[in-house]
């Protein structure tokens, strides 16, 4: 019934986080609807990017420079590095404009269970960084999940052993309008434990 | 802080139906992490559908060949049209499997609101295909909303107008599963109006 060609568009469409079978249709359906607006530009767009769009090979991040722009940017502190797991965590932490440091893209988690080991993601060239040296401080941003924070244990013992000891990690507590009730226990006593006064 | 080819991949993927720019972002991401997999193929996959994907002249479905699959099969009865508002109207009766006749896809509805007019949407070559002859019965299978409804009313008026008189509308009832506690007072009251004998 639909042709081979809008088969494949649709199965392609489907398997994007976030769309399913049916609304991988809808936006099939919506691209031949505005062929010029939509489906062109979004073909324009991807070619772009697969072309343009580059890993920073210092920090990992995309962009179309290398290095990108942050590692580029002279007002940034290159002394502290942010380590974090996702090009969409160092996005997130620029949206709070609140670091001026620099960052490096781990580019996922160490994980027994998917089998991946510290050669899999961009840990040695975090070491190497901090080896060519200028590097004072480093911040461990990786996600609070078991993954993430047997991530964190493995990156602090290396990075120990390379006699740097200016090692954090991001704070545990009650997040800004979170109510006590929902939150679970682990939080809850971490924000206990770092209890501050007032 | 985002480079400006991803940032317009972000824009063109936040507005498809379904997306938004948070689901955007992970599309984009998603696509630069997979970039053989997905994003080449994505990109390639848009090519051909641009390409090769056309609305048939005959009946307004989508589809690689002019006239349709569905226009060409020869075990299909072209003496029945079934007109429907959009391609995914068209699949959505496919699924059913329960449907041997033709289509005819007018690629909207009446809206005075919007401006739509009958010169908008494919209403004459509808008229023109009924002409040739050979059509005996039209099912008109419009949305159950306001506008699809006044499209039903302006297709049948003119249908008439040219001597076809055996046109029908889709049943109004209680949808298969369908708690009568959760039903709108119009489709129960059509349920009611349309009761059969059991």
């Amino acid at each position: 019934m639909v042709s081979d060609e809008l088969k494949t568009l649709i199965q392609l469409l489907s398997k994007l986080p976030g769309l399913g079978p049916r609304s991988g249709k809808r936006v099939a359906l919506h691209l031949l609807q505005n062929r010029t607006t939509t489906l062109s530009a979004l073909e324009g767009s991807l070619g772009e990017v697969r072309i343009k769009v580059k890993d920073c090979t210092t920090c990992g991040n995309l962009d179309s420079q290398d290095p990108c722009a942050l590692c580029q940017d002279p007002r940034r502190d290159s002394s502290i590095i942010c380590v974090v797991e996702s090009v969409a965590d160092l996005w997130a932490l620029e949206r709070t404009a609140s670091f001026k440091g620099h960052y490096h893209v781990l580019g996922g988690v160490l994980s027994a269970m998917d089998g991946i080991g510290p050669e899999d993601i961009r840990l040695s060239s975090l070491l190497k960084r901090c080896h060519t040296g200028g590097v004072h401080e480093i911040i461990l941003a990786l996600n609070a999940t078991v993954e993430g924070q047997t991530t964190s244990h493995y990156v602090t013992e290396r990075l120990k052993d390379m006699g740097i000891n200016h090692i954090s990690s991001l704070a545990r507590g009650v997040p800004v309008g979170g109510e006590l009730d929902y939150l679970d226990e682990g939080t809850l006593s971490a924000a206990l434990l770092s209890r501050r006064g007032v």
